[in-house]
């Protein structure tokens, strides 16, 4: 939780200029990092808490559905996978673009995932929809990363919000390190495609929203 | 969630004393802290996706309210305020009864509650059942304690199976301390009252297992 902390700190994105240069502290440097350990389990254990209590006017059977969902998404299966692979794979210089890739979709795109799969269960969507859904969410969390690693090595610090170059400075694996720039961008552009190919059976002013969350992520400069 | 582990390990009723003579070092020191908190959160996400995935033959309303139930006895009004409190307290000398009540009661009690509600949640108590077996399982939880903190003043370490008088050296509140060893029985003795008054209305042969419970850890001698 931690780590989690920290990625969330340094990704966060209302997070402005002003606060970044003042190196706001993380709560652990600043209640210890017991506490900060502790809050983290209060926090995931409201997340539940949250959703059991307070969803209103839903069947309960949706409820349990998407409790079950976004557990997973949490544990051993999703976001915890992704950031143990992760610490295990600092300074290990062969890391390929699969474990890359396992990295991204554990550590990203899994709650990624559990946001749009839940509201989908919420909201009634049959299992085919479901499956389509989630592959989106897939994609754009996996694009989200392409497209920051990218950022990393073409923007100036001014431009990004944050420090530039950091990846390379900390010889963090990443997809232009390990197949250019280019192909990255093709890549980039292959997962934005493949994210809006799965909305194509939906209403499109339904899906205009998520269109246009993929496609803010694919172009954000920033 | 680190010093809920070392709780536990000290106080794993089937360690037996080879185990603890070898000293089994715990989770964070085998793993480091980074990961043994990664596998604190993947186990408490997956408490909830075990409840939503596999509890089978219940209706789904009354899952949802055991993992609300289960949510809160953990979060920041359950075992994690007792943790934190219990945290900040550490060296302070002013420690008073229901200060040292508070933490008990959160972080030892709390999830003997949960344990014992949520059966009887997914059971089909009704509302005045569950908070009869609520104030029993405070009640034996808050006796476990007095019962540990008397044991730890009374009993040599051979017959513990642990390290006697480990609270006095560490300076801990304990019931002893504040109100003597006397006053500590008897309190223990009005908890056992007060736990297995609850269980007057129940069916006999169904309320025996939790008697026996509550005279378990109001006799035990280790």
């Amino acid at each position: 939780m931690i780590h989690t902390m920290s990625l969330m700190h340094d990704d966060l994105p209302f997070m402005d200029n002003d606060d970044l240069r003042r190196g706001k502290p993380t709560n652990h440097k600043v209640f210890g990092e017991d506490v900060a350990v502790l809050a983290g389990d209060a926090l995931l254990a409201y997340a539940f808490e949250h959703m059991a209590v307070a969803t209103k006017g839903v069947p309960s059977e949706r409820i349990v559905r998407v409790i079950g969902e976004l557990a997973k998404c949490i544990g051993s299966e999703g976001l915890v996978a992704g950031q143990v692979v992760d610490i295990c794979s600092e300074g290990n210089a062969d890391v390929g673009l699969d474990h890359l890739e396992f990295i991204h979709i554990h550590k990203t795109a899994a709650l990624l995932e559990g946001s749009v799969v839940l509201g989908a269960i919420l909201g009634g969507a049959n299992d085919q929809e479901v499956e389509k859904l989630r592959k989106f969410a897939r994609c754009i969390g996996l694009l989200f990363q392409v497209v920051d690693d990218i950022l990393d090595v073409t923007k100036s610090s001014q431009e990004l919000g944050k420090t530039a170059g950091k990846d390379l400075l900390a010889d963090k694996t990443t997809y232009p390190k390990l197949i250019g720039i280019d192909k990255s961008r093709e890549f980039a552009a292959k997962l934005n495609r493949e994210a809006q190919e799965q909305l194509a059976e939906f209403d499109p002013e339904k899906a205009a929203p998520l269109i246009a969350l993929a496609n803010y992520i694919a172009y954000r400069d920033h």
